[in-house]
C-alpha cells in the first residue's frame, strides 16, 4: 500500500507530475476531485469550497488574534469544518491506499501514515513560462501579473501550512525528495521519480 | 562532457554518494583530492589547507568590518590567496570534464559551467547514526558533542557559501535535486541519481 503526497509551486508542472506519476504507478490521483466531493458531501458551491480550502479563508489572517479581527465568527466556523472535512476525506483516501494526493497540506495531515512526500518547485521564468503554455486566463495576463499571481498563490500555500506544521511549506526537511523541473519536461521526469519512490518504499518494510 | 557538483549535510552520506555516482558514471571524483594538490602547489602543510579552506578561516568572520576586527591581515591575505588557488583549480578540473566535485562552493564557482547542482540531506537522528557508523574519531564522542559538530561543519560551510551567493547553501533553488537519504542506503540511491543526471544531462543538449 503506497501514498505519495506532492507539494508543489504553481506553474512548476507539479500537478502534471502528479498526474503523469499516478498513471505510471497504477495510483488513485486526487486533487480538485476532494473539492468536488466536500462540496457534493456539504451541499456548498463548488467554487466557494475551492476557495474557501485553497487558503482562501487565511488570506486574511491576522498573525495575532487580538480585539481587532474582524473575520465573521460564523464565516470562520464554516471553513474550519470544511477543512475538517477535508482532513478527514485525506485520510479515508489513505486508508484506502496507493493515492497520489496534490497539495492540501496532505505531507502533514497524513504524516501518521508512511507517506512518500515529493516537492516540485522551478525557478519563475520556468513557472512563467509554463503557466503561459497551459493556456487559459494566464494567457491573458502580462509576465507582471502572472509573476504576482504566482507568488500570491504560493505565499497563501506557505500561510496555510505554517498554522498546521512547524516545518515550513517547501523547506526540504518536511519532503523525501524536491525535483527542481526548471526548463524539464515533466513526462520525461516521471519513470525515474516513480523508480525513486518504488525503491523508497522497498526499504520502508 | 558533465560536472556533477554535491552539496551536502555533514553525516547525510553526501560523499559516499559522491564517491558511489562517479564509479558508476566513469567521472573523476574531487574532494580531499583538490586540498591535496593545493598544499602541493603552495607547499603549505595539507592539514593548514584544509582548515583554511574549509570555512577555518571564516570561523571569526564578524559580520559587519569595523575598528574590532582583529583577524591578521597577513593571514587573511594567504588564505583568500588559496581560496583563489581553489577556485582556479576547480576551473582546470571542470574544464576537463566528466567529473564530481564535493563541497567547496563549486555550485557557485562553476556557475558559468553547464553543471548539474545536487543537494544531499538528512535529519538529525539520521546524521547522528552515519557518523557513528563510519566510527573513527566519531565513535569517541557522545550524541550530544556529535550533533554539536554537525551543526558547526554546516554552519561553516553555510557561512562561506553565504560570502560568494546569493542563495544560500542548502536552498534547493540553488539545485537540480535534492536527495533526502534519512534511513536510506545510499547504495541503492545511486543508480537512480545516475539516471536523473544522464536524462538532465541529455536535456540539456
Amino acid at each position: 500500500m503506497g501514498i505519495i503526497t506532492i507539494g508543489r509551486e504553481f506553474g512548476s508542472g507539479g500537478r502534471e507530475l502528479g498526474k503523469r506519476l499516478a498513471d505510471e504507478l497504477g495510483y488513485a490521483y486526487y486533487d480538485k476531485e476532494i473539492v468536488a466531493q466536500i462540496a457534493k458531501n456539504s451541499e456548498l458551491d463548488e467554487n466557494y469550497v475551492e476557495y474557501a480550502l485553497d487558503g482562501g479563508m487565511f488570506r486574511n489572517f491576522p498573525i495575532h488574534f487580538g480585539r481587532t479581527f474582524s473575520y465573521s465568527p460564523t464565516l470562520m466556523a464554516n471553513e474550519t469544518k470544511l477543512l475538517a472535512d477535508q482532513n478527514k476525506l485525506m485520510r479515508e483516501i489513505a486508508d484506502k491506499g496507493n493515492c497520489i494526493i496534490i497539495g492540501r497540506a496532505a505531507d502533514v495531515i497524513l504524516r501518521d501514515y508512511t507517506a512518500f512526500n515529493l516537492f516540485v518547485y522551478a525557478d519563475m521564468d520556468s513557472k512563467v513560462k509554463r503557466c503561459k503554455e497551459k493556456g487559459g486566463e494566464h494567457e491573458k495576463l502580462t509576465d507582471k501579473e502572472l509573476i504576482r499571481k504566482i507568488k500570491k498563490i504560493d505565499a497563501d500555500r506557505k500561510r496555510y501550512h505554517g498554522l498546521i506544521s512547524e516545518i515550513p511549506w517547501g523547506d526540504k526537511r518536511g519532503y523525501h525528495l524536491c525535483v527542481n523541473t526548471s526548463g524539464r519536461e515533466i513526462k520525461t521526469i516521471v519513470p525515474l521519480v516513480a523508480a525513486y519512490y518504488n525503491l523508497w518504499k522497498e526499504e520502508q518494510k
